[in-house]
């Protein structure tokens, strides 16, 4: 996918994606790290651990879409106003093949920006010797949420 | 949901589910366990931990797919042959509350099983000073599959 | 699926879900008809026509996901303020057998309100001969609208 | 979306895909026509009509999504073995804007080609006054299917 070009409302946007990241300890529990923050694009990259294998010694499932959530979430949260926090409503992800590879880039982008509503695509690739292979791909519906209690970005 | 009535082909059913979601490290990763095996219905418990929070402090969206995603796959592997294996095609989460709770249950029942595909529902239930509360449904599509190299159950 | 059990903040809302399903000139040339209308839940019946076939002589998937998603976007819109519309922000269906039946019976029930966002899910029933058998599963994502230029209930 | 490049198994696919639409009386009821038809791509347009509205007037967007499904059902088939039917498992839509236009070009493109099971993404586009605008976006899973009793292409 060619990044789209969007305006962020907050040029501090890096850094508040950053922050939240970093409070997020699941994505330190599965080693997790952000490696483009954009306007309305954001990549996370995820190396294989035997700690987040299925059965077949693969990459759970799961553990790549925890990662691909958090991309779409966040290159959500990019064209997001200052006071807003991102909530995901839901997601769909189609598994193309299995999650083989030493390490997987996830890489989230928005379709369509909205004062409420952001629909974001994800997609995941294994990368092997040098080579990459699209594993999944997303949709993704994100919320803006401005002033619930106990929700912050 | 009130749980279907499936004959399963395999009356080991059980003892296969078990030993297939013993083999998967992420699932120890995550501290899940499994509640409940039947024909066609399979939970999976969580509990709150720190390790798989996102920036609120709520149990991470991605934790409770992975373990959502592990009760349907299983679900829908229950009322498999003895010699297939199961892979998840996709799956759709709808997130309705934040993941707030001391445990998770996660509920998957199939509700359309094929020779080839399978159709599977997930409920996830936070649990809270023994009160519980509804805060996700999936809907996912699963695969037997046989004969496939280094894709064993 | 039992039907849940809402409280309406306008209690007139089954009038405003049949004017609003009289002004969809789609439903019309489709055949479709609501045939329940309570709080959080609306069944829509559709029979077969020849008009609405795909290539094997079933109904086509997408006039049944046209019904299935209205039934889902009406028990949403039973629940919504006097003032707002009901707009589909997505849905996912899945199809389980053919559409292959004299009618068609569509229930939308609403799984969780909410003041912007409601999630309701779908189920499709075939009815043949008097046996009736479920042939589809829908989520969907609904949106509440006030005020938008243009979009009425 | 570039589109992709895939070799056809059988070099007569287009033919196969045109027959199979001239089979589909909804496609007529809903005026859709096929207007490109490559290898792992398909586009169908429609033109706006009163019999396919919604409430406010614009395109009802089941009828969007049965022309989008078609799309993406038959850029699978291309792909597919001169024996083979195609069946749409599920899809997911997203919509994104109100379809509003004086016609829409329905977009299908396969992701992923698979001996069983395909998956194909769609975009629908909504064009008005020589203008085109992004309205729709759909994941979509699609089976192959052979020697099933009644399901031909």
């Amino acid at each position: 996918m060619a990044d789209p070009r969007f305006d962020p409302q907050d040029t501090d946007f890096a850094n508040r994606v950053r922050a939240s990241f970093e409070r997020q300890d699941a994505m330190k529990t599965i080693g997790a790290t952000l490696t483009k923050v954009e306007p309305g694009v954001v990549h996370i990259e995820l190396r294989w651990a035997q700690a987040l294998t299925q059965q077949h010694g693969f990459l759970h499932a799961g553990m790549l879409a925890t990662a691909l959530d958090s991309a779409c979430g966040y290159c959500a949260f990019t064209l997001m106003p200052v006071e807003a926090a991102v909530l995901t409503i839901e997601y769909k992800i189609n598994l193309l093949a299995p999650a083989k590879g030493e390490r997987f880039r996830m890489e989230g982008v928005v379709i369509k920006p909205g004062r409420t509503v952001t629909v974001a695509e994800g997609r995941a690739y294994a990368i092997d010797a040098g080579k990459q292979k699209l594993i999944a791909t997303m949709g993704c519906t994100l919320m803006a949420v401005v002033g619930r209690d106990g929700i912050k970005h």
